[in-house]
């Protein structure tokens, strides 16, 4: 056995993807040149499309630039605690936004697809300001004059890292840290997820090297949860059902559940994937009574190649392939149930 | 603004604490010169203490060494897929082991305190053999040879790695990354404890480069909640009680409940704890009905510096500042709870 003089082995670099780093390069320099920016992201925005616009529009004001962040959904309780969220321009609602001729750049963040800007597709459709894409889904529309794409990428704050650093006069502040590690921590699921990989650990370091504080970071975004929601959740795991040798589960939960916990849907935030935890389980039902509405309402996930997706497909719903759902109106809660139920067999067998 | 022309910043070198590394460089020289060693742990292990005991234990044979490593207490359920369990030697409740004298090193690690040897103390104590201790924990007491010791470091995984890179010839092969992953995934709480900090994320990087996979270690440790279990949670969260403004919340568990879910003990694992995830909980106590000891079983966790051992010490019971526990023989259980509640006001106030 030889031992090593230099005894610290030199870690490894960031990959390097030609193409990605010609247009971060690119993008860079339009970003300096540019005045007034526009950062628009999907509606429901996740940590991800939050942190991500964020830490851009503070980077973009320490240099100077005049920033607009524009959404057009509320901000999910957990994320309120992130810094800048005061400056967010809302648009909830507003059918007639006109997007001023005085922005030269528009930058639109962790979304490829225009039709998924709602209400302001057709104003940035038609904005002569430079577009630019920053983004790590899969399939970009074409409607941008500059894209930064990289589908391999754990979150859209893993390809703004990369973005950034190439500014070396960058200050890495607190602010902009925290907002990356909160975008890339939630977009793996803090480090658990696909994609997870050694250059994601090594971009996480850097943030909290710069100030990024993991243990605050995610005490806010996932410790919050409220009292009557871990009650409601009590009921519902208490009434868990197993069906096929336990790789389905499935839990449901009454109006009168609701009621009982002084709780609403939103109050159900997690629920369905959390029980992805127990021993064997590769897919999970939500299956909630909306007496409001007079709905059945159904959320689907499942692991690896068990498709979510399939199950809701069969009663007229959507999704991804490992997170869907369905809805059902003016139906009776247990045949719904028993039906979904019966056809998951044809998926997992 | 300027733009670097070397576009990938230079990582940082992973901090060197002279002693340390002084440490280091003598136990690998040591341990290269031995032939037959012993691996010994604390009692009850936990995944940094398996993780690295199995860790060291893949790299000696790799070495062509004899290794003997010794356990006192089964392994957990969840770890159990890790690989080279079916080489540990179990010792449980065998007072008269005696250390062959053949063995010319014996390792502790995850461990500086002798008397945590239990049953194993005096051979160890008597042994002519070398005795190294390898851990992360405060105090160590004066028993070994040589101590590589960093009270900073996050777990035993990441110390241990430290000493491994220090052989310029190791084989990184997947059964090392993984189990010292999984020692630094279980310390860490996932990445998420204090002490998580950018090295230990670039330590993570390796081991996942090195053929560690994240996805997979993550739900073989901890998504394996058995089904009776969920169920119990289930039950137990929907009679959750809030105290003091919502500090402080305490699930009851009594003997009807396991009945009714087949459960025992042991399925609460983790209880407690997860209940710090509950919005404005700063204190949680897990009170249980064990009616087989006609005892009254108490686990209480905390943030910060809100004590929980304060609170167990009030009632004969001990642990750490945030993770402790007693209990009460022929109590009632009601005015049990009642009695810890009024007392946890003087800690929360």
């Amino acid at each position: 056995m030889e031992l090593q003089t230099n005894t610290i082995k030199e870690i490894k670099r960031l990959k390097i993807i030609p193409e990605f780093e010609k247009s971060a390069f690119t993008i860079i320099n339009h970003l300096q040149n540019s005045k007034n920016l526009l950062l628009v992201t999907h509606t429901n925005p996740d940590g991800d499309a939050i942190g991500s616009c964020l830490a851009l529009y503070h980077y973009l004001t320490q240099k100077n630039k005049n920033v607009t962040f524009i959404l057009q959904s509320p901000i999910p309780t957990n994320l309120q605690f992130l810094n800048g969220i005061d400056k967010i321009h809302f648009l909830l609602n507003q059918n007639n936004f006109k997007i001023s001729p005085d922005f030269d750049t528009i930058v639109v963040l962790d979304l490829n697809d225009i039709s998924r800007l709602k209400t302001l597709r057709d104003e940035i459709e038609l904005s002569k300001a430079t577009k630019i894409v920053i983004d790590h889904h899969q399939e970009p529309k074409d409607f941008a004059d500059y894209y930064l794409i990289d589908t391999t990428a754990s979150s859209t704050g893993e390809i703004l890292f990369k973005l950034l650093r190439k500014d070396s006069s960058i200050n890495w502040t607190k602010e902009i840290c925290e907002s990356l590690y909160v975008a890339i921590m939630t977009d793996t699921g803090n480090f658990r997820f696909e994609r997870t990989d050694g250059e994601v650990h090594r971009i996480v370091a850097e943030l909290i090297d710069y100030g990024a504080d993991p243990v605050k970071l995610y005490n806010e975004v996932y410790n919050k949860i409220p009292f009557n929601a871990a009650k409601l959740m009590g009921l519902g795991y208490s009434k868990l059902e197993s069906y096929y040798g336990g790789k389905l589960v499935v839990m449901p939960i009454r109006h009168k559940d609701f009621l009982e916990t002084n709780t609403q849907e939103e109050d159900t935030e997690g629920f369905v994937e959390s029980l992805l935890s127990i021993d064997g389980v590769v897919m999970s039902i939500l299956i909630m009574e909306v007496v409001e509405r007079n709905e059945i309402r159904v959320s689907i996930r499942s692991k690896g190649d068990y498709s979510a997706r399939n199950l809701a497909l069969n009663f007229g719903g959507g999704g991804h392939i490992n997170a869907a759902g369905c809805r059902f109106q003016n139906a009776d809660f247990e045949v719904t149930k028993q039906k979904l139920v019966d056809k998951a067999s044809e998926i997992l067998y």
